[in-house]
């Protein structure tokens, strides 16, 4: 596989190859897996993680990173197929990919969902088109419905600290003034069902997982032997659980309309997690965020500042999650 | 010569080396040109190609890039002498290029034309000031008026698939929601007559190239034995044609009037490059364009993606011309 | 000390050193204090000078560099500490700098003054919080009350230009169309009087220093030796000067009201510096200031384009400045 788009591409078995890979290369800055090689860097939404883990990931292997923005210095990119192209994008993404893949080696491309369309953003056809057109190594650094690169990097974090692979692991909605698409979450459930764990799905009501996602969720506890459910119900969610894993998503049913969604999630204002919430968890229990968080909104600074929080180490393992995913893109790919 | 700033300043057996330079270093990664040296690249307009082409080819000579770009992250430049300063630009160019020449080893600059005086456009004041107050060796990376680096790789591109020196090469105006500048026009007609090729300038009725193009096309052709004449008539233009170039450029006499250049063109609305077109001309006519392009405005999905499309392998040879530039002036300069 | 917030932090030897060590790897490009290093270079403002000379710096050192804009392709951050971020900032630096220190090697950050409230602005908060936050090695690219790059690289221009260190050195005040904050004012009062200096501080009515700033240069007259007074008198400010350091900033008492400002600034619409300012001043003054400045409103091209200003080789020097800031971080620290 020259792509990685999504973790449910690759075997459990693969996805632990990987997770010592990092660890191999973690710490590891004079690496020459990328020397005389350029990666390109396409980012159509903002980052802070991905930015840096990604351009430090490229120097520590050796090579040289390019930061592509388009709309912001670069211009602005059209992902439709057919289309008279009379609007803002003034360059399509089939000229755009085959040119960038003969620039440089390696092409990264963040892609958020649109937010309009539920089953196109889930199927998440404009990374999947970017990858096809562009034809060499291609990592996806978070589409509308995947972040594998993050899963890879919580994975480890959970081996880090030794969480056993059969634990209890709780994604919990919570709180966002906006409606959030679901690459975060689907990706986390995925990584916790082909590692073999646990899942508790804990959201208000009408906050179900959408039938895509579900449809993942069985293909990656099929391949991973992980077993899931959801619940509205807080303390039978967090019973005995390793790991919350926090992430706010949009209301599956109002999708594409931010103002009944708005009107949807007010009564769950009150879902920011705080330290109530372990109470009927195990003692050493953490708290879990991809970031950027809003602090006091989706949790508190108690919980964010306490000994429950390791989503600074979590940030951190992106570093040696991509340098691993790099790594093996270079040596002629992922299994 | 240590600025290129217009192909016409170099002569047709100097352009040549340079061809042929850039095909000796294409594929190679590993070249030390520029080690140890930094390449600064200003952008006052977005770029994909050149943004991402140039940073390769530094990579690729073993030097370091630096992205600057006035209005996003960097200040607003002023670009006229004598002027009081309280607007938006913070920043002369009579300081920043002596510092930044005090920085960066090289500098390639981008400065489209203001579009609102088709003389002062093309006398293309502001990149020579820049390149004069810079001092030491410049790129020019599409100005007001010129396109050099655009111009080599099209060159280039004429010869990787064998199209003669004396072939004929339709330069072809076609539609655009918006009135664009004489830099890509200009700079293609110029490498063409320089080629030595026969060249037709196709456009409607008062999209005539305006007489400072004509001026610049006179010495091309004179220099490298070309000629040209402009028409109206698409099957005239195109019989036995080898080439058609397709570029939009505004209406001359309305230059810097918009809505005038909207009305002037709707008529021709349907000047969208399509199969047809290729009808009179030679059976394995190529397509070409700068990029970027808009699908199905300026030409058909069908010929795009069809195997007269040449436009891909085109902006290809964009890195390998800029890495042929950077290695002359690191050497030295042009003749 | 690991981080570099001011140049009044460091004894005057200590600066001194640090000039001889700019002087010693100026012009060096091929050294290796950051070979396998990463640099974040964070900027939350605009910056020419600082954007290129610190990219420049660490590729001189063998290092690379990352930069990061948050709101231009990163995230907004949120500085302070304890609130709900319901707002626009989605990041908080408490999150923000400890996932950077598991990335890069160290960092500088570039935090304007929010230009509300004065007292706040002097404190330097923001600055100092991301510093600690962090961690390791960093820089201060100019915050709210400070820039000790450009400090120094002043420090050093007077050196190369043999300015004696009991020199008369003049502050004065120009007009800007903006209130601007104190930091490059406090900081070459600061590197004035750290460096033995004769200062006088030349201003309308009204826009005497705040007492914030009047301490700092008192603690840095104690720690160097030099004098400093305040004067609206012109004649007698710049009598038997060598140096005249001009700057904008705003007025004390009116301080987040920038309409109060503009009334107040009106009569002193012809603080622009002429070469009759130079007319007490020693033959061969010079002229300096920071940069980016406005031409023919803080002073007219006939000073920055004669043979006083020395604003260009100043500039230069932030280069070697913070080449030896960045070589000292890497060896363990400033004195």
């Amino acid at each position: 596989m020259t792509a990685l788009l999504d973790l449910l591409d690759l075997s459990p078995d693969a996805i632990r190859q990987l997770v010592s890979l990092a660890r191999e290369l973690e710490g590891r800055k004079d690496l020459t897996h990328l020397k005389d090689q350029v990666v390109g860097l396409l980012f159509m939404n903002p980052s802070l993680r991905t930015l840096v883990s990604m351009q430090t990931a490229v120097a520590h292997l050796g090579g040289t990173s390019v930061v592509i923005q388009p709309g912001q210095g670069s211009w602005k990119l059209e992902l439709r197929d057919g289309v008279v192209m009379d609007g803002d994008a003034v360059e399509h993404i089939r000229e755009a990919m085959p040119v960038l893949a003969q620039y440089v080696d390696l092409l990264g491309v963040r892609c958020f969902a649109e937010g309009k369309n539920l089953a196109d953003d889930l199927a998440d056809q404009p990374i999947r088109a970017m990858a096809e057109h562009f034809g060499g190594p291609f990592v996806n650094l978070e589409s509308a419905a995947s972040h594998p690169c993050q899963a890879l990097a919580d994975w480890k974090t959970l081996d880090d600290l030794g969480i056993p692979a059969i634990g209890k692991f709780v994604l919990s909605w919570a709180y966002h003034p906006k409606p959030l698409p679901f690459a975060v979450p689907q990706s986390a459930l995925t990584m916790a069902l082909l590692r073999g764990m646990e899942v508790t799905v804990l959201r208000p009501p009408g906050f179900d997982l959408p039938g895509g996602v579900i449809s993942q969720a069985v293909a990656a506890a099929a391949k991973g032997g992980g077993t899931f459910h959801e619940t509205a119900d807080r303390s039978d969610a967090l019973e005995g659980a390793h790991v919350l894993y926090a992430k706010s998503w949009a209301k599956p049913d109002v999708y594409g309309d931010p103002e009944a969604d708005r009107i949807a999630r007010e009564p769950y204002r009150d879902w920011t997690v705080d330290e109530s919430w372990f109470a009927p968890a195990r003692p050493e229990a953490k708290f879990m965020h991809c970031l950027p968080v809003r602090r006091n909104i989706k949790v508190t600074d108690a919980v964010l500042d306490g000994p429950r929080s390791i989503v600074v180490p979590q940030a951190g393992n992106r570093l040696h999650a991509q340098k691993a995913i790099l790594a093996a893109l270079s040596e002629g790919g992922l299994r």
